[in-house]
């Protein structure tokens, strides 16, 4: 949530001579995103976002994750479309670091998300996954269940930290996934981080999803997962079944579940919960000294897991049988 | 540049019910300011910026600063015009803090102004000057030279931590400026920190002024001075008599400088260097431990009066004899 590189006017003028877009109006920098800095910009040709990529992104996956918002814009997905230069590239260079244009979206990300958002948001999943077909380009999943041992092995026995006897519960929930984890799922290019703060709402229709920078090729019903977990849960960590309703119904509307979908629901979710739980515990356990922002909690996403393991059937999320 | 106080959408949809603006279409966190949280935001009627002022503004201040920006952009001044509420109040609260939304201005800040630049800034800032006349409200500035002997005495002998001799050179400088300051020069409402990056340009034409939080009641002169100290002097510390020169008789086109403003230039121009290298030295002093921002270096100052303490008379700042 930081600007990290610093441009100046001059030299953002002179990186938009690369593109056809008229005199610099205005531009911003904007706290948005964990890892990027981000400018919002006005030329003579409308708005952009202007995106610097740190050191967190690869710069070989930017072609993935460029070329994909240029496929599902294109199929009618609201969502950022990477604006060309005058060489035909939207992959470029500013202040040493590679640097995309993307067109800019009106809405705001609700922090609260209502019934009505979340079936906003089951509708646009689906389209998204069904948009994602037919992309030539495709990259491994790196927060899947082999990237989930690599970040156990990183967090060590520094897990009780954090609450003791999380290290025990991981290994074991890890064991468990590896001997359960469904492998003959559908499979297409799933989003991966659909979190409320990167939907954009204009009252309640759904006007925009950004931020594909963990875009990957993965069990399609796992993406629905991940939005289960970070939807439908309240600020107490109960599940609130009218909202996975919502979600699950409408993403069925658009896209059909198979049957080995709705019976993986499940163990998907719970990988899911420790997909965020790792990443947010290695986090924790690496902040800076003297740091300025705090990490997420870990432990809302072991209170979600642990409401994931006492689930026997999808209907617990509310899937009309 | 940093946004302190974390606003949700769902806060600030409530908050606009207190307007008359249209559905909330967009809002981003800009790294805007020092001292206060920023949004840039868009509604059905236009595009804002809502300020939460955090605790280093004093809240007594708001209503002079909010007074002066209205007072201003009726009189053509091309600067933020604050937004009344239903209640016809400007001035307002949110996540706790005072909080008020002013209408955004197009425009860019330049790194390296040249000339022409300073040029319109000339003209600008005496416009600036013209136009306070008639404003009711007045605001004492409490960094002028009583405030400067406050922050010699915070800063201590601890100047010297930053370059031996500091602290001994300043006690001299603040001595001389005592003895010598002008007291009887034509007083106005002065801007007091018109930096380039407190202007807004598009293209060549100045476009906008902003950040009206260090405005106060002082002699008009020395708000020039500011700016000669703020925009005519290069990376290497030289003073480009160039800029000072379209600076200065673009401001004497728009408001005469009488006798008494000009053979005091020199003082005003060391009073004014002065006044930025004490405020940079207190925070270059206090930086806390860890903390990500470097604070901006105070010797750059201290050059530049040194610079000043050589002038004999305005010419050397290019004005036209």
């Amino acid at each position: 949530m930081a600007v990290y590189t610093d441009v100046s006017a001059e030299d953002l003028a002179e990186f938009l001579t690369g593109y056809d877009l008229g005199l610099l109006l205005s531009f911003k920098g904007i706290a948005e995103g964990v890892e990027n800095s981000n400018y919002l910009i006005e030329t003579g040709g409308g708005r952009y976002i202007l995106t610097l990529y740190e050191k967190r992104v690869k710069k070989d996956d930017l072609p993935f994750f460029l070329g994909l918002m240029g496929h599902l814009a294109d199929r009618g997905i609201n969502c950022p479309l990477p604006v060309k230069g005058h060489d035909g590239r939207a992959l470029r260079e500013l202040a040493g670091r590679p640097a995309a244009m993307v067109t800019f979206l009106e809405g705001v990300s609700y922090r609260r998300p209502t019934p009505t958002h979340c079936a906003a948001l089951g509708t646009t999943l689906a389209g998204l996954h069904e948009a994602g077909k037919g992309f030539t380009l495709s990259r491994e999943n790196a927060l899947s269940i082999e990237g989930w041992k690599a970040l156990v092995a990183q967090a060590g026995e520094r897990a009780d930290e954090v609450a003791p006897g999380l290290g025990v519960a991981i290994r074991n929930e890890l064991a468990e996934l590896e001997t359960h984890w469904p492998r003959t799922l559908p499979m297409g290019i799933i989003h991966a981080d659909l979190f409320p703060n990167n939907t954009l709402f204009v009252g309640d229709t759904l006007s925009g999803v950004i931020d594909f920078y963990f875009a990957a090729k993965d069990a399609l019903a796992y993406d629905l997962a991940i939005c289960l977990n970070a939807w439908c849960f309240e600020a107490d960590n109960a599940f609130n079944v009218t909202k996975g309703r919502a979600m699950i119904e409408a993403y069925r509307a658009r896209r059909l579940l198979n049957g080995a979908e709705i019976a993986a629901l499940p163990i998907l979710c719970r990988g899911a919960a420790l997909r965020f739980l790792l990443t947010r515990l290695v986090d924790w356990l690496n902040v800076p000294p003297g740091a300025l922002v705090r990490p997420l909690d870990p432990m809302e996403y072991y209170k979600k897991l642990r409401f994931h393991q006492g689930v026997e059937t999808a209907t617990a999320y509310g899937l009309v049988a």
